[in-house]
């Protein structure tokens, strides 16, 4: 069954959360983000490598970042890096895959994984794809992984569980996927324990996949209905490059995932987090007694606490007096803001941006 | 008269206070402090050109920054560049700088310069330099230059006001010198009127001032009492390397200036600041509304009051919620600490020393 097996990497992602460690010219998921020597992206690779053949591992990537793919992954071969000519979210990309692996092979399955996002428990993961696929190829099923929403977070989307599959603990049918909802609401979310953290990441077979998007978004799914060539070789770029500006701009989630009778949601304890934000990203790191999170720099902290500091290479950090605060440095920039305003990054970039140039962002 | 006017400029002070910006390797007087494209050494060089013919500009550092010296100022030649094998405080400095323009020109007088301070008003300063010439040119006397006490700083060593001379405004005989008083203590001084800040410039005829070390600290003037051949050409190093360690470490404002009749005061506005804090920095550096000094870097500060933002090159640097702190950026190090907290750098560089090594220091 292995070789039936593949992976969808996505890797196209953009976004300025994490400035100045992530740039526009290299988002976070290439990143060395807690420098162990690996970047988010490479990290996600070394995850599904047990899981799937190298050969059926598939990147999906805006046109703009091949050659950091081709550079960070030197293992994966030129052709199974799909190249998006331009920015159309999950659903178009997912689509894509799923006709490119059809190609290949009409009996495959294959799960979508997002590539900046952060798996503590690996064998929890690799369980759970494990059992997911065992799933998924059994029928014509859509799974999402759903993670157990420990906090309130407004930023993550939610998967509502419905009835359980055959008397299962942990398989559900899919109830609703809610996107980012208020303070409030995301506490009955977790209070109800009906809820769970959407993790982005979905298994089926590639012709369910094709046919779910064909019953709930037919005029997506008409554009890349056509004949199994146009998915291989030279030919694909060009057809793809002819539809992709065409397509509208869609998460896979509400594509196909959120309507379907047939979707369903396993729940796994992943030690999840999908590093949105500085402080998700303090939330999972190691912390000192006083609560300090410090990142590849050299730090000495004084009188601080709950605290995340980060800086490039070698760098010596002294900082002193400091709570809640985010010190980020980089060779040309450093941020220091605290956790709470955080959302303000996004205005502070585009100051920078309007005052110094695009060469700071 | 103005070839006989010599200028001594000291250029081997070490510390770090303002580390990470001064280094062990780099201290302040090397520094671009300012971002204005000069050192204030060079700073300090400049401003006595009209009043000293460039042959007659004396450089006194240590060995370690012979280097940096040349480099910095590539017009000075090196038989003008005095070298100390060790340190010694600047008694010592000014009695071997005495000997050495007096073997040239045993009628000679020069002004004795820190190269780390800072001068904004450049007119006054050298209209106190010509008068002071002038006047100790005029008999056995030695003079310093004392600066209106603006406010109770316990960094600073004070003049007192003696007796005016011949009853002039500004020039009087000097009382004591009063090293660093305690905070009380200073408010006295402010308010009595009577006490100036030494601002470390002395004046005096070669002769007077060899006298002066002859009269009140003979064993260190007997150590340098020697033909004036010693003083001259390759002699000169040789000589010192063998009498330097052996001399007692001393500031020339206790070894002379203050005990001696004929010791004077000329008083003078400078705009001057011994640049010796942060704080002193931030004092006499334009602002901005909120109180904030920005130095060298691009910066965006949001809701920040009174803080120092430096940083070297062309970085951008953001800031948010920061009040009466310290950001210091340099390409190795970074410091974040509060201005009343930087008394406590000295401790933050010893334990970056102990714990990351002295290439940070």
């Amino acid at each position: 069954m292995g070789s039936q097996r593949y992976c969808v990497i996505m890797c196209g992602g953009a976004g300025t959360r994490f400035w100045p460690f992530s740039r526009e010219s290299r988002p976070k998921q290439f990143i060395d983000f807690f420098g162990t020597g690996q970047t988010l992206l490479q990290m996600t690779v070394d995850r599904v490598r047990r899981l799937v053949p190298e050969e059926n591992m598939i990147l999906i990537t805006n046109e703009q970042y091949a050659d950091t793919v081709r550079e960070q992954l030197p293992g994966v071969s030129t052709e199974h890096i799909l190249l998006e000519p331009t920015r159309r979210d999950t659903a178009p990309a997912v689509l894509w895959a799923a006709h490119h692996i059809a190609a290949r092979n009409p009996e495959a399955s294959f799960v979508t994984l997002p590539s900046d996002h952060v798996i503590l428990k690996e064998t929890a993961f690799q369980e759970a794809l494990r059992k997911g696929f065992e799933f998924v190829e059994k029928g014509k099923r859509l799974l999402a992984l759903g993670v157990p929403a420990k906090s309130p977070n407004t930023s993550y989307s939610y998967i509502q569980k419905g009835d359980p599959f055959h008397s299962s603990h942990t398989l559900s049918h899919i109830k609703t996927i809610a996107e980012k909802p208020g303070r409030e609401m995301a506490k009955i979310f977790v209070r109800s324990e009906e809820f769970l953290w959407n993790a982005g990441i979905y298994l089926g077979k590639a012709k369910t996949v094709i046919d779910a998007f064909n019953r709930d978004v037919p005029d997506m799914a008409s554009r890349f209905d056509v004949e199994a060539f146009n998915y291989l070789g030279e030919a694909e770029s060009e057809f793809i490059a002819d539809i992709y500006p065409k397509i509208s701009s869609l998460p896979v989630e509400y594509a196909i995932m959120d309507r379907a009778s047939n979707s369903f949601v396993l729940e796994s304890d992943l030690g999840w987090s999908d590093l949105s934000t500085w402080n998700a990203l303090h939330g999972i790191s190691p912390k000192n007694k006083d609560g300090n999170v410090t990142q590849n720099c050299r730090s000495l902290l004084y009188n601080c606490k709950d605290c995340i500091v980060a800086a490039e290479g070698d760098k010596v950090v002294a900082v002193w007096g400091l709570k809640d605060y985010i010190v980020a440095d980089t060779d040309n920039a450093l941020l220091i803001c605290p956790i709470e305003a955080e959302q303000r990054i996004r205005n502070i970039v585009n100051d920078i941006r309007e005052r110094f140039g695009s060469e700071f962002i």
